[in-house]
């Protein structure tokens, strides 16, 4: 049971957007933005496995299975594959580029100064562009913000996986605005 | 110097906001919604001690210094007084509540999963709203992003804390909305 009375019984931070709707809509606007803009140059699977990681590091039950979903309905990879990369994405098959990016987003997961210019190097040798590194530390920082609502204010979140895994093409196919209902 | 090129000079996250105009604007909406909206029974001086507490606990100088001189200018207190109530709020003269959201604060800061029912339950009955907790945790939250995306690119900061003491009365008085270059 959550921590206040959200006057609703939708799971994680879909309870919190129904409660809170004025919030909700830059929220919304800013992963619609980070996750699924046309303009960029990760792909949409790439940018829902870094904050997919990132919601594994924070231990985000809701999150990391909404975004682990995603994230394999745009990889092509099923649940346990994307268990196995959050476990250890240096051994997966991902490119050398998504891998020094995930070296970044779990340093901001972090903390902000854990990012190394070393780091940030290592990325830029493996192809990255400065936009793309910039994506990635603010996908990563904004779950940390998404995960902090969600178990901060004590949602419940349905604990059967396969609950995410058949939802996960209805939110590729619609996005995230005006996804609190859905 | 940034870890990618930000083609300003502008510090924090307004260099940041500068380089990716598209981002910045839902991510100040929800600053502006956040820390100014007038339909919101916390002060705005009591939010932005939020935003500075929570910023001081993940050690973000640009953050800490231009939210703390703004709650400085709206609680009528000094830098000192401010840092002082970073260092110690259980000593400081503010009411017990926001003293029990604070606590709440540096729990999300920790991680969602910090906060315990105990502390919500200390803050209802030092008569804190449940409106009033779901906005500490996402001012709270909403800090631990924007501190990652400050401190994850390495933006510079000015170091002369007068630069934001003397800015305070015009971030005050403007909001966030289109503060980028002001």
């Amino acid at each position: 049971m959550a921590h206040i009375e959200l006057n609703n019984d939708l799971p994680g931070i879909r309870g919190l957007m129904y409660y809170s709707p004025e919030t909700a809509a830059p929220m919304n606007a800013l992963a619609e933005l980070l996750l699924r803009d046309d303009d960029n140059t990760l792909t949409r699977g790439e940018r829902e496995l870094i904050g997919t990681y990132v919601s594994y590091l924070n231990d985000c039950f809701f999150c990391q299975n909404v975004h682990g979903a995603v994230a394999g309905h745009y990889l092509g990879c099923s649940m346990d594959q994307v268990d196995a990369i959050k476990n250890d994405f240096t051994s997966a098959n991902l490119s050398s580029k998504i891998k020094a990016l995930l070296v970044i987003a779990g340093s901001v997961q972090k903390g902000g100064k854990h990012v190394t210019p070393e780091q940030v190097e290592a990325a830029k040798n493996e192809g990255a562009t400065d936009k793309e590194i910039h994506d990635t530390v603010l996908i990563a920082a904004s779950f940390c913000m998404f995960n902090r609502y969600v178990d901060g204010l004590g949602t419940w979140a349905p604990q059967d996986r396969s609950f995410y895994i058949n939802r996960a093409p209805q939110r590729a196919e619609e996005g995230y605005i005006g996804s609190i209902l859905k």
